[in-house]
């Protein structure tokens, strides 16, 4: 909030994501929506509104989904009788059928693919939707959970289960490419417990990542459908052996959330630290100067720095404010995460340099101003990196392996992180953790290690470790 | 819908934006996006919901507006107990308050407003919003009027009156700029009647365009309002001289409207007509072959084609299917608009020629393949602008001046199209002209000429035309 990306609304639950946060969103959907291009997909716009009886059709996605959402009953408002300043729902204006505001798009997609697909010549369908998506939440927390927000979900449609499969693998690597490499946020790739599942799923991928606080996130998700929605809304092909059959389904989304992410991942107590690729600002240049000429002398050569980094496709600002003093300007660009501030007083106007802040690691150097558009550039990827390096080795730090339930406890309680532990691949036992600990399943790790051990609490054999953690 | 562009779904009044649809819609939103942003607006994001109370508070808005919307009454559902397959509404989950899912967000934004403006110093506030929207239309038609729409609307806030009308007329010039040279579509800016009006406005600016069926389109408003928001939403700051001020308010919006103007205005009877900066594919490349010998010798050149335009830009696509025949092809992308076509067949290959058909007036030529891509390029433009010129044309002869109602109502039923003539400027001659004819003011011309004449019902003395036409 202090650093201007969003606030709470007056409606319930609902964000208002201002423009600095929405520039940042703007950059991480931009990275998305060309690397969803790149992999072939396209978008498309599918209805808000889903009728009540769309729900009814899947029946574990009602369960999982439909039930707390936003429930249209009315068209109308009319102006009370008794009181001419009031509006009033006109009782005459009921729908024969309520309207669920789209919780995710499944059930309004599958009963429109249903007219698309006829021959494995239509297939495979891959689109993505840019939308905004509610779900009735009880306990928001901004960009974290919010009753409404914005999100892209992909829908595809394929003519075999390994195709399927093979979609929902190459989405989860596009997902945790851009949170890595473009967010600068480590994730760990793994399947959720039939427990995490998303309801009408027969397999949920995820990228998990971990917060400063030692809570996990999970920060997107691809899902193999199996042919559930295909046989719920009966949607069948004819294969290429002429023989009719129900197409193979993926769906996989991220949100707004990954702004809760971003956040949590790089920020101190000086405020937001935003990694270079994702930064509105790059680069500020901030003079440091006494009366109208001097100011004017420092404008000079920091024009031409602008200009010159300008030129290089770099996203730089003048702050040439006068109503502002210098401290207070470097106090708010360090709030708002500018990766790169260049100082520039007297002295250094004698000398040929600036001074160079970074606000990863908040070191200072001062700097001759030759070739410095060159310097910047390098710099800029530098502080990328080590900014990811930095939240990596953090995580890496954060992945505690213990092998009793005591042992467990203690880790969660005293160190918090993930806990990669044995698990008999019950629910109860799951359950029971979860209920004593609060800790869930964040994930089976597609790379764990295969190894013997025993589970936590019914000591049954296990063959390979999954990580615990408690989540936001 | 025969062009792939969108469908009707499931959903009464919502339609399915359709992969190429919305490709086209994409690229009318970038260029919209990049002109928001040079004219310095940055994109933020409010909430779906409005809560009823704020509708209240400015009155004439929500008398044109809220009435006809859909209402969340309730937030939850749950298994009808006496049918497990099915859901219900859960009584027990109603809102204290209802939800107006947004109309336009004028409400929602003032009432954010308030808190985000103080001084002169916090104006102007530049902000645009991507958003859907939904009016409960109870006639709708794919694009022109669906119950669910996507839309920007731009909502500013300014210290100053002067400098508010400056934003609604910059706009005003945005839109018409994008519009007539993006989109090829001709059209009148003028001001609209106080009938006509944006409720809550004090004066709507609009962009007119002509569809071929002689009717008219509004294709995007900008709003002068006033003081009204701020004065409903208790918006005021302390101004240069220390004194507290309601703020000015600008709002404007284009919607996915904009696609069926595109639809009307180009297309003929063989499908799409796409203006080239707006098509996702520019030129297509079909080879006419037998056998596939044949088909590999034509694919050489036509690659080399292919990567010539491609390196220059251009949006280009070879269909080199073997599942479906030339002509076959020929006409699917008639249909879907596609600018250009190249064909290639043995003949060609011999010569060293191509035939270049333009989809914009159905002329073939022969062409030597020396230099291609230059002619390709520079064609492309020809046939923007000419799409531009044909529909200026159609525009301009579709402008008839009458000066009796007899001739008003002649020249409407026989010719249709703007009919410019004069009115008594008065609310009563506007309506009852709306009554025996369906005809409505479309506008008052910003550049309409000085003239003396007399109204068309009461005679009464004018000093200007206004546009009257049938419309969308």
């Amino acid at each position: 909030m202090k650093a201007d990306l969003a606030e709470n609304s007056g409606v319930r639950g609902s964000m208002v994501i201002k423009p600095y946060g929405y520039a940042i969103w703007e950059k991480i959907q931009a990275e998305l929506d060309k690397k969803f291009k790149e992999t072939g997909h396209q978008n498309a716009y599918f209805p808000l509104f889903v009728p009540k009886s769309l729900f009814e059709a899947e029946e574990k996605n009602a369960e999982g989904f439909a039930k707390e959402c936003a429930v249209v009953t009315h068209y109308r408002l009319k102006t009370d009788p008794n009181n001419p300043h009031k509006l009033i729902v006109d009782p005459e204006a009921k729908l024969e059928e309520e309207l669920i505001v789209r919780p995710t798009s499944e059930a309004i997609i599958w009963n429109t693919y249903k007219s698309w697909i006829q021959s494995y010549r239509d297939l495979p369908i891959l689109i993505n939707q840019w939308a905004n998506v509610v779900r009735w939440e009880m306990r928001t927390r901004l960009f974290l959970r919010t009753s409404e927000f914005l999100w892209q979900e992909g829908h595809t449609a394929h003519a075999t289960k390994d195709e399927a499969i093979e979609e929902t693998e190459k989405m989860l690597e596009v997902y945790a490419d851009v949170v890595e490499n473009f967010m600068a946020i480590p994730v760990i790739k793994g399947f959720k417990t039939p427990t995490e599942r998303f309801a009408g799923a027969d397999e949920t991928y995820c990228i998990e990542a971990m917060m400063q606080d030692g809570k996990a996130l999970q920060a997107g998700t691809s899902h193999f459908l199996g042919q559930n929605f295909a046989k719920a809304f009966d949607v069948k092909f004819t294969n290429r052996e002429g023989k009719q059959e129900f197409a193979w389904a993926t769906s996989w989304g991220v949100s707004t959330r990954l702004m809760g992410a971003l956040i949590m991942t790089h920020s101190d107590d000086f405020g937001l630290v935003l990694p270079p690729k994702l930064a509105p600002i790059q680069v500020v240049i901030v003079p440091i100067f006494k009366g109208e000429e001097q100011l004017a002398e420092i404008s000079v050569v920091a024009n031409d720095i602008f200009d010159k980094l300008k030129a290089k496709g770099i996203s730089v600002k003048y702050d040439d404010r006068t109503e502002y003093k210098p401290g207070w300007k470097f106090a708010e660009y360090e709030l708002k995460g500018v990766p790169l501030r260049i100082a520039m007083g007297a002295r250094d106007l004698e000398n040929n340099t600036v001074e160079i802040a970074r606000r990863d690691n908040l070191t200072k150097e001062v700097r001759s101003l030759e070739n410095i558009e060159d310097y910047i550039e390098e710099l800029l990827v530098t502080v990328q990196n080590d900014i990811y390096k930095k939240a990596e080795t953090y995580r890496n730090e954060h992945i505690t392996k213990v092998d009793s339930y005591e042992e467990f406890k203690k880790v969660l309680e005293e160190k918090g992180g993930f806990i990669a532990a044995h698990w008999d691949g019950t629910a109860e036992e799951e359950e029971q953790i979860k209920e004593e600990t609060k800790a869930t399943i964040r994930c089976i790790p597609l790379d764990a290690e295969e190894e013997q051990g025993v589970s936590l609490i019914t000591g049954k054999p296990s063959n390979k470790r999954v990580l615990f953690a408690k989540a936001y």
